[in-house]
């Protein structure tokens, strides 16, 4: 895309209202706009960095079975109030609104209810299990402090894996591949080194739920980490009990701040009871159908990865997300041929299918270098005079700082492939 | 995808409380689910549809220069109110809600407002025009009535564009183009035939909208249409003067019921005006921004598409919205010979990334008949002692009827390319 008709523009003055890094590297560099506090657009880049996040956890999630759906943010209350959720002193983030023949209707702040009672209509025997669906959908949270930027929203995108199976150990198998692919999310996004899949309180049907915890002084958990062990508990549940059952040692342990960007949680029976979803098993006999959910929060996650990655001159996307595979930059000469050979490079590129920004715009080289490190794209390939002398380009990678030059061929080789 | 592990199953039953046909068989075929009234879920199979949908719509506005952002439901009623929409005797379809300190906020219903309040922020110069931005996005509406199925809901996705433009005469110019990618959109999805551009009213700021008005008996609206001329009148608007203007005879034109599956509209300065939008020209004077909304609801053409081109065996899908490509269907003979031909062909087709859905249960022939004519998917594939016997397959169109039968090393080059 060229850049001149990139309708966003960086901004030099911080955001007046946002006390957060990631919003406020986010709202400079054009990727997001605040509509009102924990309320976010997508612009065009933020909307790509957000779209690359949702392709990697697919394709987890695909490889582990699951099948995608979309289910509905309006909400019917009657389901909500067979597992005792609708009451607003239980689940105390509700958003609620009226049809006009006056049924009181809920936001979706979570989709248990909705899709425990859809696979009523799918699941009838143990041959039609196990089942494991997922959607990306928006979430609607009646939070009251909304002041981290987009890792904590009132709407936002949430990943919701929910598994459907005949019995525990069933469970217990695809749980553990569950986790797995968790770990290669955080790993294929960048952010995995710093990511700990961290102990947190279970609820009635297991001792434990798992969150996936990343080390930042933007987040609002604290957590103990074992950093030889790679596991963490986090502080909710620290006790000596807990401690014996991981075989963790306190003197090994160190607290953090954290910002939970994925969890993972056992719900046995509790919403197919609730909403009486059964299976007959070989014998005919009814049984319970085991539940478990899995959730991640795309936006949170890219809000994550600008909080923990960026710089003090701007975001660093890592390649796997970065909303422009190459950020080409031509420095004008007087004869305009670095525009001729900068064309050319990045026709070459769009034919081939690479993702490329190309500043073509006609403002000094100083200023295109400081958008370029704001907006973070991970590649950035730099023509000019003193390059094509070389027929060579200049490559920065926007992470490491290394600068590398290559021939044009080279570069186009290495590209092209 | 083996059709043993979709989740989804066909009923044969007729749901008790839809009257509308895309519902009936969308439902039958698992394809959704319904929520409450004009509220539907899509399962994998009508995720998939849509996401076709979604695809050529992208493409479209992505060649006429869109650039596709996503903006939020939750709404701010300071920019409603001042563009006097806020009010429930205005805007009769909002659903509102408040935040926990007490806010009043609305669920979009359209997003003029909030996407016109956001380009404040990048739209200075003459410089900055035009810009074309566009989502997919949900939108809220509090109906009265949602008996057409996925054809009018209270929730559905909708493609929306916006265009800014610095004068009538750029504006004109974009209208146009943003007509024809319309036709282009109806064409691919294989309705074009039977989809008329129809003239309606216009509002403040020009004579005429321009509605995309698909034939059929289940539609709320009226046209008359000029088949030669493949021009349509709204009943709305239908008198001498407005005949006169586009140069139509009265007796050349016959009623039709037809549903709106898209619409195109100038917005003039209505928006830009009450919001304070405006650019700075070449000598520095203060201008209007011209503005234009283009939109159309995936599911609702979804959902004509289901109304029209099925027949009473179940759904029809034109290639280019299938929600596979193939559906590979293998009748067993009882030495298994034809399971295993069939799960190396299913092999060849998924290495080489062609969507099929391979019906590999183990069911009657008859009923993975009946269950492939109901689920509509373009082209069926059958593998059985009679086919092999002649290294064959054969290939049914959905849409058709037409059989023939290939040899597999046809069938395969041919799809294969």
């Amino acid at each position: 895309m060229l850049q001149s008709l990139l309708f966003t523009k960086t901004r030099k003055d911080a955001p007046k209202d946002e006390v957060s890094k990631n919003a406020d590297l986010l709202i400079r560099a054009g990727y997001i706009h605040k509509e009102m506090a924990g309320v976010y657009s997508y612009l065009p880049l933020g909307l790509r960095v957000m779209n690359k996040i949702v392709g990697i956890i697919r394709e987890e999630m695909n490889a582990i079975g699951g099948q995608e759906l979309s289910l509905t943010a309006l909400q019917d209350k009657n389901l909500w109030e067979k597992t005792n959720r609708w009451s607003d002193e239980v689940l105390d983030v509700w958003f609620k609104t009226t049809l006009k023949n006056g049924t009181e209707v809920g936001l979706g702040t979570t989709h248990e209810e909705e899709l425990t009672n859809l696979m009523k209509d799918f699941i009838h025997s143990y041959r039609d299990l196990p089942i494991y669906a997922y959607q990306f959908q928006t979430k609607f949270r009646n939070e009251t402090r909304a002041k981290s930027g987009i890792m904590r929203c009132r709407e936002f995108l949430m990943k919701d894996l929910y598994s459907f199976c005949r019995d525990d150990k069933e469970h217990a198998v695809f749980y553990e591949k569950a986790k797995q692919a968790y770990v290669n999310i955080y790993n294929r996004i960048g952010i995995g080194d710093i990511t700990y899949i961290t102990f947190s309180s279970g609820g009635t049907f297991s001792k434990y739920s798992h969150e996936f915890q990343t080390l930042t002084e933007a987040g609002e958990d604290s957590i103990f980490v074992d950093e030889k062990k790679k596991m963490a508990v986090n502080k909710e549940v620290l006790n000596d009990e807990v401690l014996n059952d991981l075989e963790l040692k306190r003197e090994n342990l160190v607290e953090k701040k954290a910002v939970e960007v994925g969890n993972i949680f056992s719900l046995g029976s509790k919403f197919s009871d609730a909403l009486d979803l059964t299976y007959s098993d070989e014998k005919g006999n009814k049984q319970k159908v085991i539940m478990g959910c899995y959730g991640i929060g795309p936006g949170r996650v890219m809000g994550t990865v600008a909080e923990v990655l960026s710089d003090d001159k701007g975001l660093v996307w890592p390649e796997s997300i970065s909303p422009f595979a190459i950020h080409l930059i031509s420095i004008e000469d007087k004869e305009g041929k670095v525009l001729t050979s900068a064309n050319e490079l990045y026709n070459r590129l769009i034919a081939s299918n690479i993702e490329v920004l190309y500043d073509n715009r006609d403002v000094r080289a100083g200023e295109k270098f400081a958008d370029s490190d704001l907006m973070g794209i991970s590649i950035r390939v730099i023509i000019s005079e003193k390059t094509l002398k070389e027929d060579s380009v200049e490559i920065k990678h926007r992470s490491s700082g290394v600068i590398e030059m290559l021939k044009i061929t080279e570069f186009l080789s290495k590209f092209l492939k």
